[in-house]
């Protein structure tokens, strides 16, 4: 098959009809299909299944200290898990806090402490201007309804292949209004990229116009590795190098065991400057009395330390990697020859990025969508949800059974091959 | 023993140097006691021990719906707790919304959501005019906290013995800068007094001068009687009355298991009109993908329904009555003679609103912490600390085992009959 680029108008007339064949084929089956969200499968969830049980009486309810987690108190976190925290992101633990069960939950606080009059520098909505958020993209798309929820304006940088444009980065934060950046910098959320040194150290050392300027560090797949992890991706240390800047004060660093343990019941860690944890525990001191110390407590007995937490990630891997090789196999099998897509494959995270022909992509995930597959949104990597190239689909492999995801992929491939042949005989 | 006001001098220094012997004594046993907090004691929290193994297999984490607690999902909580906690508020299912462990952070959010422009109505911070609050005091001081941290300037509103003075507060809701007002109305904090009908038709019915104006229902003791609940305090629910006026926007109820299950690890609830619902749910929408739904199936398979928590509190009565009738017959026994205290009996609650002699809280604070006995400071239910008399102490008798009780109550009855002396005969 020659590619679609390439094909006469009755070469590309005989391939839609055959497709369109296929495709009605599949979509007569009637399916029910998922691959919108990376949530876990139930199998993933299956390997903690320990902690549902790992204080099983009233004598094991005590932390370390010896102190009930059933009750009030201990704000920042039980100290054995700031200690595994500190342990794991590889910085001081007094620079750590834990959060509950939602990292999301604490960048959207974080947000909005940083918006309001009170935070530890004057509040980004003081001035009265607007303020604006470099939004690497594609990108994550919670990060990004955050910022539209608060009337942030998004300003779209470019990912390469090891992390953002730092020549865009250093033009757009000469204008104070621009505020912080949104980061995912280890097997990002949807390329699956991982920042080079280069890269971080560019970013550690930014210099920008605004004076309460933050970089939303967000870790979320640091230990979220699709093959050995010596063979993974490495990301530098943030603070280290912020650091030798003077730029501290500029990183907020969160991750969490959402895709570690329980996604709905997991547990987040928050790093930052001790300028930064002094202003954050201000307000947490006004907002409660402490996070689930129970949860806590299940979570570090479990997961112990990070060589105990890394063979349990192992086990992920040998679930997930199956995933993610079927989906690139029926890419490669599909898109191969016809040469109107491209794709990541990473060596860790969530996610494959699937770039389709320019134009097509929401026509694509609405194929797939009335074939009964549902996918993310196209466009919803992008600020708005604006794909400017309207080519971007985030395809997420880890929910489905393998032979329902080779399903899934069978329905996509033929789906954007479909709209690009319908795209290229509009012409 | 006369009444210290009716002594002479000689009589007073007689009785103050009686008392500091007695005094000294107790302090030199160099104790270390605590009844500064509203905690449950470890024997209370023994009483949901069930919760640590009631969901011991795999076989066990699927709601009534089928769906995997463990995983990401149902943002407004599993519908077998939502309808839970519509019945024990006696609200329709449509207006509730189950939250995370602490109603302290429901409501920190709350007045963040207010305050900010993306709430319901326009943002309290909006106009640019300083925003005020009503604050019934005697009050809660992590309401006053949360007001403070964010700038809001706190009104003192008169607690009586049924409520909050009527006529104060419709007189500061003709301001428009008076955005909202915190209550208690169960078993308040510190008071231990619940709203009369009269007094919840009342506000019900207020017709504020602010559009966006919130009233903050804080039902944290509903269900925490200490005499037996026919014999208990009944309030009226606001949610019928409030409808009666068109005033349902105004109202944002509040309540948790913290002091049920686990302080640190319960959940809790949120009852508002349809509009504030979606406003709030908006809101969610972006903060996090779920609360911990394992947590919330631990609950339910717990308590079950209204009358398996009732016969829950029974258990918690027991353990908490007698420390009460213990506190009220030291203080029968140290202050009846000398006529300087008064102090509150309550059908429920987790307080006694002591008022010692005016001027003299902030003294015996501070004797009975140099005895070793830490108790909530002096002022801290009154905005900005600051009691206008210097009389009122709260006094936290749910955590010590009764025979320290007993002790920290001697303490305080000897701390404030001191204070009392020193003061009569300064003069």
């Amino acid at each position: 098959m020659a590619k679609y680029a390439e094909m006469t108008k009755e070469q590309l007339q005989e391939e839609h009809k055959h497709l369109l064949g296929a495709y009605n084929e599949l979509k007569a089956k009637g399916l029910q299909l998922d691959m919108s969200r990376g949530k876990p499968s139930t199998e993933q969830l299956n390997l903690s299944d320990e902690m549902l049980t790992n204080i099983p009486t009233l004598n094991d309810v005590f932390a370390e200290s010896g102190l009930d987690t059933r009750n009030y108190g201990v704000l920042d976190g039980l100290p054995e898990c700031r200690r595994f925290f500190a342990d794991l992101l590889e910085v001081p633990y007094k620079n750590i806090i834990i959060g509950g069960n939602a990292s999301l939950r604490v960048m959207f606080d974080y947000i909005t402490q940083c918006l309001m009059p009170n935070a530890l520098d004057n509040g980004w909505l003081a001035s009265g201007k607007p303020v604006k958020f470099l939004c690497p993209c594609p990108g994550y798309d919670r990060h990004f309804a955050i910022l539209e929820y608060y009337g942030v304006e998004m300003l779209p940088i470019d990912m390469e292949d090891d992390g953002p444009n730092i020549a865009q980065i250093t033009e757009a934060i000469k204008d104070e209004q621009v505020k912080g950046m949104f980061c995912v910098p280890k097997y990002s959320n949807p390329t699956g990229c991982t920042y080079s040194d280069e890269k971080v150290k560019a970013i550690a050392a930014i210099k920008p116009a605004a004076d309460n300027f933050r970089v939303i560090w967000d870790n979320a797949y640091l230990v979220h590795d699709l093959v050995e992890p010596e063979d993974g991706d490495k990301l530098l240390n943030i603070f280290p190098e912020a650091i030798k800047n003077g730029n501290e004060d500029l990183f907020f660093e969160v991750c969490s065991t959402s895709k570690v343990t329980f996604s709905g019941a997991g547990i987040s860690a928050i790093a930052a400057s001790e300028k930064n944890i002094e202003a954050i525990k201000a307000r947490m001191s006004k907002q409660f009395i402490s996070n689930d110390k129970i949860n806590q407590l299940r979570h570090i007995r479990f997961l112990k330390d990070v060589p105990t937490l890394m063979a349990h990630m192992a086990k992920h891997r040998e679930i997930l990697a199956p995933k993610f090789q079927a989906v690139d196999e029926k890419f490669t099998e599909g898109f191969s020859a016809c040469g109107i897509a491209k794709w990541t494959k990473p060596k860790g995270g969530y996610f494959i990025n699937l770039d389709v022909m320019e134009g097509t992509a929401k026509r694509t995930v609405s194929l797939c969508k009335e074939a009964g597959v549902v996918l993310t949104g196209a466009g919803a990597p992008f600020p708005y949800g604006k794909d400017p190239k309207d080519c971007n689909i985030r395809v997420a492999p880890s929910y489905p059974p393998v032979e329902e995801l080779k399903t899934c992929a069978d329905i996509l491939v033929i789906s954007a091959k479909l709209a690009a042949c319908e795209k290229l005989l509009e012409k």
